[in-house]
């Protein structure tokens, strides 16, 4: 949690509120019950409405330690389906050329194939340009797809699948805003990849809004916000609806990847396409005693008990910033 | 598995048959796999379609044996929401003060106050006659609630619930045929009480069918039939789409209702009713070295690891059927 974020968290709480809401709220309410009391303390948190993040964290704690105490790891508790994901890698804004280099670099690097592409911006030809310089450059053979963040209505978004039609795109996210309720099906019903619901689904309750809405029809997973027992919930529904899940990526420093990594890896429905779990390369240090790697285009589950990872307690000190 | 059920299986499985599913499919697939590679040996099973008693005892097997591996309950294992669940109990066709004597008998031995009608007979006033005596026999406080086992038609039902407006049932299940489509749908538009879909939905994908589908407002879960890792996913389904769950049984002996209760124990939504856990009680003799017990109209969940159950070796040698 020492990691500074590059932007604020999606929902609005920051590190010192978090440590705030874990300390006052959350602690006072579950000290004292079993480890493996999760639901149970699942409920006595879901009575504070809110903090997707600070009840992610500890849940995600409660998993770890339950691992650490039995000598497992998490991804082998959780389901033990695979024990590597091939990573995508997330391409921010810049000038064609120099995203097609930073593509590039991370592909002869870490052998990453797949790469998300930030586009959202106005008029859509620069996103346009940016896309057709990556197929260009990276050839046919890798993932290319489009994260919006709600920047374009549905009318652009449409445009630019229109201008992109031949790129073969895999999936694309969060083109335009899932408020513009009708204007978003208009969109999802049109295109012709998954539309991939992210910011606008942080509940199993908005699953099941977005996807019967017509909104989405692909579900973002992310265990910074739905820790590993509500990401389970999100994946049975998931799975039950017929809908695809892709991993996602709340700009996780390292401890946030290995769970995510953890979590993705325990059953197929999560691991059959490639996870956001590279944002922590982007990072000037982090809290591991032992830090992540990427080899071949993927990771590699951590071995060790629970999640698998030390927490560097020197690093802790310096970075900390609640106390 | 020694347990002669009072019918056929649900889906034609004869107890002989799932031993040879299991020695002669499903073995071959996995032995060899870790213990906790469930999700791997989901796969891999799930290749071959139906089979559901057969894939659900493998799968609780595994839990059983983690279980017993790292020296907790199952009941933890998967959530450890409650440590008890309130037992509803069926009562069967017969005269209406023969049923209401067996169901005063069975509250005032173990303190139940849920009871299970079965329904479907016609003309319907025979059962309505039934429903009446109960609850003119045992007070306005218990729990009365319908399974027809799609005896009627929908609009037989729909009579049938008219008769009993005042009898303030709290949920009837399966009272005529899913295939019914229409008609299905329009008696549970009409139902005044959750409508319970039980063998319309032995799988995920078919609970998103009947749910999406108006033919359903409540579903069954049986162990039985989904093991305790699909009963995860079914429970996530329901909880993420907002639909009630009630925990089935499906002629259990001692073994499957001692899962089913480590299962419904677990979590939230599937201790909130009283779950079908009595049907072996009406046994003349189980596995177990150590019987099941109801008190105060409670089970309570076992405590020792796994399941908490032990196999009686020299009863199962003497009931086995399959050598």
């Amino acid at each position: 949690v020492a990691e500074a974020p590059p932007r604020p968290y999606t929902y609005g709480e920051t590190q010192a509120s978090i440590v705030a809401v874990v300390e006052q709220l959350f602690a006072p309410a579950v000290v004292g019950l079993p480890l493996l009391a999760r639901e149970q303390v699942r409920a006595r948190v879901g009575r504070t409405v809110g903090n997707p993040t600070a009840k992610a964290a500890l849940d995600m704690a409660l998993w770890d330690a339950w691992g650490k105490t039995c000598g497992r790891p998490v991804h082998e508790l959780l389901g033990g389906f695979t024990d590597a994901l091939a990573v995508s890698h997330m391409v921010g804004f810049d000038e064609p050329a120099a995203m097609v280099a930073e593509a590039e670099r991370v592909r002869d690097t870490h052998g990453i194939t797949s790469f998300k592409v930030k586009v959202g911006r106005r008029p859509v030809h620069a996103d346009v340009a940016v896309v057709r310089a990556l197929r260009a450059g990276l050839g046919e053979e890798v993932e290319l797809y489009l994260d919006g963040n709600r920047g374009w209505t549905a009318t652009e978004a449409a445009q630019a699948l229109r201008l992109l039609a031949d790129i073969g795109l895999s999936r694309v996210e969060e083109l335009d805003p899932a408020d513009d309720v009708l204007a978003r099906r208009w969109l999802v019903q049109r295109c012709p990849v998954p539309y991939v619901a992210d910011e606008s689904v942080p509940t199993a309750a908005d699953v099941t809004r977005e996807v019967l809405g017509g909104s989405a029809t692909m579900i973002s997973i992310k265990t910074a916000r739905t820790g590993f027992t509500d990401s389970v919930q999100v994946a049975g529904l998931c799975e039950g609806l017929g809908v695809p899940v892709a991993l996602g990526n709340q700009v996780d420093g390292s401890i946030g990847s290995a769970c995510a990594l953890a979590f993705g890896a325990s059953r197929r429905s999560t691991s059959l396409l490639p996870a956001e779990l590279s944002n922590w390369m982007a990072m000037s240090d982090d809290l591991l005693t032992e830090p992540l790697t990427v080899s071949g285009g993927r990771m590699a589950v951590r071995r060790g008990p629970g999640t698998g990872i030390e927490v560097d307690e020197e690093k802790l000190g310096r970075y900390r910033t609640d106390r």
